[in-house]
C-alpha cells in the first residue's frame, strides 16, 4: 500500500513513519511506499529506506500534483502550532485550513476520477476545548464535550474535524480525526507551541541546562508519550469504520498530569539535582493560552480501540531517556543524568 | 450608521431590510445606509429608499472592493441551501465557506488599517445539530447540544460559526453567531431547500394548490416565522458584548410542531378544504435529511435576550396571511382561502 504523511518530517510523523516501516504493514497489507510531505526534509537515515520518498515544500504547493496521484492511505498531520497561528494570524489560516481543504479536494479530485477513497487520519488536538461563558469547561474533556476553541490553532482544528467528517459523509475519503493530547517529551529545541514547555522542563534539565516554567505548577493537563500518540494514529486508522463509531472526532488517551507531578516524576527518575534545574517564571502570554487549555480529558471511544494513557508520567521519562540513550545525541540529551 | 446585509434579496434579507428601514435606527444609531449585497437583486420598491444601495453578483466577487470600505454592521445571511449543497459540493464550499471567510477578511483588512471594528451577525442553522453514533441527538437541543451536522450545509453553517468566533475574539469583527430555525411560512415558490415543504404544505392549499408533503406526519421540527426571525437577528445584533454571552452561537427561539399540528392549524385557521389539498408522498432523499435533524430546540440564551417564540402554529399562518392580504399579490396567494 502506498501511504502519505503530511508533516512526515515533523516530530510526530517522523515517529510515526519510522513505526509504520518498521511493521512493514497497516492494516493488514504490506507497505511499497511511504511519502513524506513536509516544510522540512525527514531525517536523512530514513531516506535510506527505498520504501521512502520526500517531499518537501508547503504542502499548498503540492496538492495540485496530489490530484493525479491515489493513496491508500494518508495521515494529515502537517499543521501550523498554537503560538505561531496566534502571531500571524494569515499563516494559521493557510497553514490549517486552506493546506487541509486543497489536500481534501485533491483526493476528492481523484477519487471523482475513478480513484481509490483512500482512508485517511487527520490529527485533530485537545486544543478544540475551552471555557466560554456559555459553556463551562468541565474538569475532564471527554468525547462529547462541547469544544468552544480559545485559540486560532484549536479553530482551525475544529474546522478541519468537520471538513473530514463532510467528505467523508460524501464518500470522497474514509477519514478519521483524532484529538491528540499534548505530545511530551518532545528532543530538540523549543518550538512556537505554546505547549513547548511541557516537553522543556524535562529535556532541558536532563541534557544539564537551566529550563523556565512559564505556567504554575497547579497547572494540570492531559499529555502523552510520542510512542502512545502514534499507537494511537495507527489504531485509528486500522479500526474499522464501525469500530471507530461515527464521523464526530476521538479523543486519544491522555495521563492527566500537573506540572507539579511531572517534576517529582523527573527527581524520582533523575534525582533532585536535575529536578532544580527547573525554576518558575511566568510567562503571561503563555500561561493565559494554557489557563483556557482543559486540566484533563477522557478518552472513552479510543479505550474501546484498545487505546490506553501512560498511568503515570515516571513512564514516560523512562521512554524519553532510552529513546536518547539509543540515538546519535545521547550524550548531549542526558549530559544532565549522572550515570 | 451604515449597514451592509449579505443575501440582502433573499427572503429574510428583504424582510431584515424592511424591518430596519422602518425602524430607522439600529442599537440606538440613525441608519443612513443599508447595503443590500446578493446574487439577485432585490424587490424594486426597496430601491426608492435614498438610503437602500443594491449591489448584485456573488459575495466572492465583491469582497475585494469591501476591503476599502468600513461598515457599522453586517448582517450575513448569504449562504447556499441545504438541497443546493448537497447537489453540488463545489458550489457549497464556495458559497458558504469561500465567501464567508473573503468576507470576513475584507473586513479584518479594512479594520487593520485603521476602520472601525464592525458589529456582525452570522446566520447559522439549526443545521448544525444532527445525530452521529457517537453523538446522540437529543429530542431537544439546547444552545450547548455537539453540533454534528449531516449535510454540508449544516457542516459549513458549523465552521462559519467557529470563524466568527475566532476573528471576534482577536478583535477583527464583534461577531456573534445565530442558529436560525426553520424559516415558515415562506412566500413564492418552493427552493432547493429540504425544509422547503415547511411552506409548501401551507403556502400552496393557502392559493389553492396541491401541495405534496415528502415526510411523515409525525416529523417534528422547530420553527419560526419570519417576522420572529427578522426580531432575533435584530435583537442578536443590539445585545451588549456581555449580554450576548460568549462567542459560541445560540439558537434562536423556535416553535417545536409536528407537521400534523402544522396541517391542524392550517384546518383551524383556513378550513378542512384547504388542508385536504395536502397529500403525503413520501420522498425518501428529503426525508432522509430531515431524519437528521433535530425534532425540537430550546434557546435559553435568546430568551434572556427577551426573544422568544410562537406558542402556537395558528399564529404563524395567521401572520403569513395577513402578509400576503397587504402585499401585492394577495388574490393569486389566498385564492384557496374562502372569505
Amino acid at each position: 500500500m502506498k501511504l502519505l504523511i503530511t508533516g512526515g518530517a515533523g516530530f510526530v510523523g517522523d515517529r510515526l513513519a519510522r513505526a509504520l516501516l518498521a511493521s512493514g504493514t497497516l492494516a493488514g497489507q504490506t507497505i511499497t511506499r511511504v511519502v513524506l510531505a513536509d516544510i522540512a526534509p525527514p531525517r536523512p537515515d530514513l531516506l535510506n529506506d527505498p520504501r521512502v520518498e520526500a517531499r518537501t515544500g508547503p504542502l499548498l504547493t503540492q496538492t495540485e500534483a496530489l490530484r493525479d496521484e491515489p493513496f491508500d492511505g494518508v495521515f494529515h498531520l502537517a499543521s501550523a502550532v498554537s503560538g505561531e497561528c496566534e502571531a500571524d494570524f494569515d499563516l494559521g489560516l493557510r497553514s490549517n485550513i486552506d493546506s487541509t481543504r486543497a489536500l481534501l479536494d485533491a483526493i476528492r479530485f481523484n477519487v471523482i476520477h475513478g480513484g481509490k477513497v483512500p482512508r485517511l487520519v487527520f490529527s485533530s488536538s485537545v486544543a478544540v476545548f475551552g471555557p466560554d461563558p456559555a459553556v463551562p469547561l468541565p474538569a475532564v474533556v471527554t468525547d462529547t464535550t462541547l469544544p468552544a476553541p480559545q485559540t486560532s490553532y484549536g479553530t482551525h482544528k475544529l474546522i478541519c474535524e468537520h471538513l473530514v467528517a463532510d467528505y467523508t459523509r460524501k464518500g470522497y475519503i474514509d477519514g478519521r480525526a483524532a484529538r491528540l493530547m499534548t505530545v511530551t517529551v518532545r528532543p530538540g529545541k523549543p518550538n512556537g507551541a505554546a505547549s513547548s514547555f511541557f516537553s522543556g522542563i524535562i529535556r532541558e534539565p536532563l541534557a544539564g541546562l537551566e529550563s523556565v516554567c512559564p505556567v504554575d505548577a497547579s497547572v494540570s493537563h492531559p499529555v502523552s508519550s510520542p510512542t502512545r500518540t502514534v499507537e494511537g494514529l495507527i489504531a485509528v486508522f486500522e479500526a474499522s469504520r464501525e469500530a471507530f463509531n461515527g464521523r464526530t472526532a476521538l479523543n486519544l488517551p491522555g495521563l492527566n498530569v500537573r506540572v507539579s507531578d511531572m517534576l517529582d516524576a523527573l527527581a524520582e527518575v533523575a534525582g533532585a539535582a536535575v529536578r532544580e534545574r527547573v525554576r518558575f517564571q511566568r510567562d503571561s502570554a503563555i500561561a493565559g493560552i494554557v489557563a483556557n487549555w482543559p486540566s484533563g480529558a477522557s478518552a472513552a471511544r479510543a479505550g474501546k480501540l484498545g487505546l490506553a494513557p501512560h498511568t503515570n508520567f515516571a513512564e514516560i521519562i523512562r521512554q524519553y531517556i532510552e529513546d536518547c540513550a539509543a540515538g546519535p545525541n545521547a550524550d548531549a540529551a542526558l549530559k544532565g543524568l549522572s550515570k
